[in-house]
């Protein structure tokens, strides 16, 4: 480990702790599906496979990191409840997996959030407390929740156990492959904060090491791509803007990157245009509903840009949470 | 068996023509996942799993019994080829398997199909011969290459292999059931000449006699549910129209009701209306892309038409062939 990560060495999750919470998830996430794309394979010139994990429960990989992390949890950290901040997808993962575990949850989301992740958030029992992005911290409302009823703060990615749930997704995929005959390449994931890519590279590193990983990113939120090579964490530009609404933390987390920077291959870049024509490929050639960020690592194969790609790819469509309006709105386009 | 269906008892498929059907199909047809449906079946008060045959190769069931007809070809056969008339499923589902198996494929497609049907049955190698709709019979030109090439057509649903090879479906979501401890009150499948509703109910009978099962139709071709009734074979009115253009077959088949009559517990009718809803709600909950036809039974299911469901109910979601176009505007209703 190099300097920057030494202090993180105790914290960091090992391939140990993704077999761990593949026992804890056993019968509780969906195992899904690893699909092949015949026939984008025969134009790209190598088999692709599509780990479809918008059809995971809540809609995204987030629920596997949550109900990980949740597990795990002792009774009496379990009875006095978990905080969240999110107006997206770790939201839904962490209500849903407190709902499932009998655990009381409050999501901080904005008051000016899209009405559908309120209710759905609300859906799986979750007390959501809205607050004013513009007058209020999201941060200072959780920490006072913490504070006040001792409960526990559930990160998005920089989190260990979260970390070792997402890697899931992976282990998953290298084990329907390898029941085929079919080692990967490359494995290709969106990076926000870089949780998932870190799962996976812990999956990939010790189940199947010829393998190549990488991020895929919208272009100007490419932190992971400049972190990567730089060597150390570096952040993207606060203005920069993307479709992919689920890919805007603004830096490699800490654990996440300790991780990412020893094991990742390097950082692809998608616009949101390629991001768009993926999603319509998505629709077209393989009926699955993917939310822009979702539909990233798609993009990237689908633009050529797998550095690598010889015989066989592994893409994570890691959701599929997208307003309707919005999705006929890119089918249309 | 009762009298009309005694000539046809040497060509009855068995339920052991669908376990050879499995057997052929192995690692060739995608194992579509059963998904459960959490939040549908808290609101139904049952637990209800979708059979994601949208997910299979060629975008629907037909390719399962495609691929177990010609599976069945001698190499003589084989080589003068097959034929086929159909603007939809079928015949994209004919083409594939064809060509996986090197057969050479013809296909009777009307000169004003979709561009998108005739290009993609195109794309799977397949010989596409237009005709005029109103000038010009399908039946004769498909009878004219048979009789030229000495090919084999391959009619869409009666054909022992072909219901047989459609089973496999209800084969493989009585399986993955029975597997987390789960066995189905009903399975719902939509029903057009009747082959996959045929070869579930001989593969509901031997695997899950206590399942009953039932088809869905679209109001107005609702011939099957009126044939049940009936004890025989009925049409529906030729001026009737639906959404569901996988579903206009204009009467039962000879084989498939002579299965039909004797193991379905009746048939269930559907508006357009509840049809769109259950486009609307597989995308939302679900993450598929359904075409209209593959949806039927969903929205069988979401309007709480099932009978006696009470523990488990599996719809099966047969196909996502859809126009872009038209799913926007479905999404946009």
């Amino acid at each position: 480990l190099t300097r920057e990560t030494a202090d993180l060495s105790g914290v960091l999750p090992s391939f140990g702790d993704v077999e761990r919470a593949a026992a804890r998830l056993n019968r509780w996430s969906v195992r899904t599906p690893l699909l092949e794309a015949h026939k984008l394979g025969v134009r790209l010139g190598y088999r692709l496979f599509v780990k479809a994990e918008c059809l995971q429960r809540t809609g995204s990989f987030k629920f596997r990191g949550a109900f990980n992390r949740l597990s795990a949890m002792s009774e009496a950290e379990r009875r006095r409840g978990v905080v969240a901040f999110s107006s997206g997808n770790h939201a839904q993962g962490v209500a849903c997996a407190a709902q499932l575990l009998g655990v009381g949850a409050a999501i901080v989301m904005p008051a000016d959030a899209p009405h559908i992740k309120i209710e759905n958030t609300r859906g799986y029992g979750a007390e959501v407390v809205l607050y004013d992005r513009f007058t209020e911290s999201r941060e200072d409302i959780a920490d006072g929740l913490v504070a006040e009823r001792g409960a526990t703060l559930i990160r998005p990615f920089d989190d260990a156990l979260i970390v070792a749930g997402q890697g899931t997704t992976a282990m998953e995929a290298i084990e329907d492959a390898a029941a085929i005959g079919i080692s990967f390449d490359v494995l290709a994931a969106p990076a926000s904060g870089g949780g998932l890519i870190a799962g996976c590279a812990l999956a990939g590193a010790a189940m199947s090491p010829k393998t190549r990983v990488y991020t895929v990113e919208p272009a100007g939120l490419d932190d992971h791509a400049r972190s990567l090579r730089a060597g150390h964490r570096l952040g993207h530009a606060p203005e920069a803007q993307s479709i992919c609404d689920a890919l805007q933390a603004t830096m490699p987390g800490e654990i996440t990157f300790a991780i990412n920077r020893e094991l990742l291959a390097g950082g692809l870049v998608v616009s949101d245009d390629e991001v768009r024509d993926a999603m319509r490929v998505a629709f077209a050639e393989l009926k699955l509903v993917l939310e822009p960020s979702g539909a990233a690592a798609l993009a990237a194969a689908l633009q050529g840009r797998i550095p690598g790609a010889n015989s066989a790819v592994c893409v994570i469509a890691s959701g599929g949470n997208v307003d309707a309006a919005f999705f006929a709105e890119v089918l249309d386009s």
